[in-house]
């Protein structure tokens, strides 16, 4: 390893132990004065969530309860509590006072073991050291973006997207370049303007399924088709299947490492939305590198980089055995049902609506809207849009500008079916109100 | 805020959303290949610690059992279990079911609250909006230290000293600086020393006090002398204080924030050593900008970057109140005690060894030693020593060139009394049987 190799460097540094050298009382002659500026990594750490919604200045209507349909938190609403067992894991590993002292930053070989274990499979077979743990997925994705690429590099993501990908990658100096993805293809990835982003600088590949916003899936024959790019042109994936296993019943979730056994695949994940508890800060990385072409470089860079934060809590670590053993399979039917159903309902609701597209989802707790911007001649655009709705009908949806995307909105599904009926029983309202025919088109619509 | 000059740069993304770009089947002709390598960042993220210790390749005695004194983890040995209390209101806080959702990347509002009360003083004011919560006090620092400096910009910090500062900078491109401690003056700044280092480029002074690897804990006027460097070079402060009110009861500890109104400080800090759970991974910053020199922009430069991550798990964040509220002085009072005895033990202990020379500590759970090396000639330097001392004792020591520092070597003292007792005589055995007279001094020794 490095270790040795770097170990001279230290035996080498100049040592002035005892107050030797000479000390000017003034540096250099300058006058010093006070000067504090953010660092070039604050100034380039950008949200666009929070940089859209900073600036959509806006109070909801005071007659009406404000209905939050913005934010990908499924504990929002009270609705979908964890599971009991999961409560019982935590307290077990508090009362067992063997989780209060440092795990190793990459976290407990236990549970590193137990998260090996609960998704390893045939075609991806996975080991305790074949796994990170992170403080949430949002730790999982940036140790793998800043493990694969350097400054000036890129990396792909998609449009429209998870807006944090490009807040971590632009943070430090990595570009990002967006692959679209076809909402009249169910949000499949358009795999030739995604093969023609791809240069000598290209860092990785980021594949998000199911998908934030879209609550899209993917096939099977899509996702090897995406693999046949990858490899094609030799590019790593950074799989973020922070959603897997979170499909309707009539979807079928691949893990994308399954499917390949060449192209190196870091996959993220962790307890946040499966489990439904996202401020734990649980997260994964599972290294599948069947090719051997990330080697031992890019695991020792994984667990150097692991050490500058040190893990994550480990009374969650401590729990997870219990966790990934002893939830009951209700408790991810339950959840999967709701969600469903849900879904349904919203987009039933939505489709009625003058000048709204929904796309049905068929997974994750995420709906997209297009608006039919020409039926909204006021509105500039979907933040325009979605301001206006939450200033005269009190319900929040962020605009899919948040997620690099015009002229959509995205609709949380995971509130409590009163709140979503409610709520497209405003956004008809709003729309009935707003919905102008567009030029030489015949369409009822004011009554 | 920024948030509005940033958006017409999303609102200007160019898009083409349909697939109507021309894919070209292979990408400028190149044949790609294979060559995943990790980053730069990850390659310059350099643990002294690992490099150090991974290097000692050795086992420890076989007949002897194991004594670990090299790890800064007062839970290891099981002695300082935390307060029931502190468990309680964990407990407390998983039942309530209003701590698994997302919390704002800086925390919760009304656990920096309670951070801000608790720390908050007539010569420190601070409120909610100076505290930022973080994962761990590692991640305090790394905050601070991101939101500074810039790549190629240096920041001074003490040898001995935590090495992870050097990790955390030199990951990032900062450079380091060290300036030294003085062990005849109990591990003073050599302050002219320090002000030498300072130019044009220096982002910040850390200052880490109580200190690890010392135990050494500065006095009021040292610190005003070290205020008065940085108010006359301009340069902020660091203040790594997680050792915080961790001193013995001869000593008062001063909070760097309290003795200052001008140099900005960003003072870091955690429930890790004092409450006794490292593990948990809760950390702050406090923000002290009397002089209104941070401004706006570094507070809005710690909140962009606390995005990245998303904060400390919620759990813990909705336990601060009780944490800090109901724990009984007598656990903060007895963990002093145990830590104070146990140190005047082992200071005396190997006060009366040949050849060791150790330095009294006053505070934090460390006590450094000096090895008279000229009077072991087997071995080269500190590493050597410690090396030799655990495969022939199976003590472990940390040498203290994982500090930066020679012929030094750090015991941590969170131990119990039997097993310092124990690894006391055992090094006592293994100076007499290496110790050899250096050339023209007459001592007893080899008795």
């Amino acid at each position: 390893m490095d270790s040795n190799g770097d170990l001279p460097s230290i035996l080498g540094v100049h040592m002035h132990i005892n107050g030797r050298s000479s000390a000017p009382e003034k540096v250099k002659g300058r006058k010093p004065r006070w000067s504090v500026k953010p660092s070039d990594m604050a100034n380039r750490t950008y949200n666009p969530i929070r940089a859209i919604v900073d600036s959509m200045k806006m109070e909801p209507n005071p007659d009406k309860t404000t209905i939050t349909l913005s934010i990908g938190d499924p504990t929002l609403s009270g609705n979908l509590p964890t599971d009991p067992e999961i409560i019982q894991a935590l307290k077990d590993a508090l009362d067992s006072g063997k989780y209060n002292g440092y795990a190793p930053s990459i976290g407990y070989l236990s549970s590193r073991e137990e998260v090996a274990s609960y998704f390893r499979c045939p075609e991806a077979p996975l080991e305790a050291k074949d796994v990170i743990l992170t403080s949430g997925c949002s730790q999982a994705v940036e140790l793998c973006l800043a493990v694969l690429a350097n400054p000036g590099q890129n990396i792909l993501a998609p449009r429209p997207g998870f807006s944090p990908y490009r807040t971590l990658a632009e943070s430090m100096g990595i570009k990002i370049k967006l692959y679209n993805l076809l909402p009249e293809k169910s949000w499949e990835i358009d795999l030739k303007q995604l093969e023609s982003l791809i240069d000598e600088k290209t860092a990785c590949l980021i594949v998000n399924n199911p998908s934030n916003p879209c609550g899209s899936v993917f096939s099977k024959s899509h996702l090897q088709d995406i693999l046949a790019v990858a490899a094609r042109q030799c590019v790593p994936i950074v799989a973020d299947e922070i959603y897997g296993d979170m499909v309707f019943s009539d979807t079928k979730f691949e893990p994308i490492a399954t499917l390949s056994r060449s192209v190196p695949i870091l996959c993220c994940g962790g307890l946040t939305k499966r489990w439904l508890v996202p401020g734990w800060r649980l997260g994964w990385i599972l290294i599948h590198d069947r090719g051997d072409i990330f080697g031992n470089e890019i695991r020792n860079g994984l667990v150097k980089l692991s050490q500058r934060i040190m893990g994550p809590c480990t009374l969650v670590q401590g729990a997870l055995k219990s966790i990934l053993r002893r939830t009951p399979q209700e408790f991810y039917h339950n959840t999967l049902s709701f969600l469903k159903s849900s879904a349904d309902l919203c987009y039933v609701a939505l489709s009625a609506i003058p000048g709204l597209r929904p796309v049905r989802p068929s997974g994750a707790m995420y709906l997209m809207v297009e608006i039919e911007m020409e039926h909204f001649p006021e509105f500039e655009n979907d933040v325009e849009f979605t301001e206006r709705l939450f200033v005269e009908q009190s319900v929040h949806c962020l605009p899919a500008m948040c997620f690099e995307y015009p002229n959509f909105f995205r609709v949380v599904i995971a509130v409590p079916k009163v709140t979503i009926l409610e709520a497209c029983s405003r956004i008809q309202e709003f729309c009935e109100q707003h919905y102008h025919h567009a030029e030489g088109i015949q369409e009822e619509c004011d009554k």
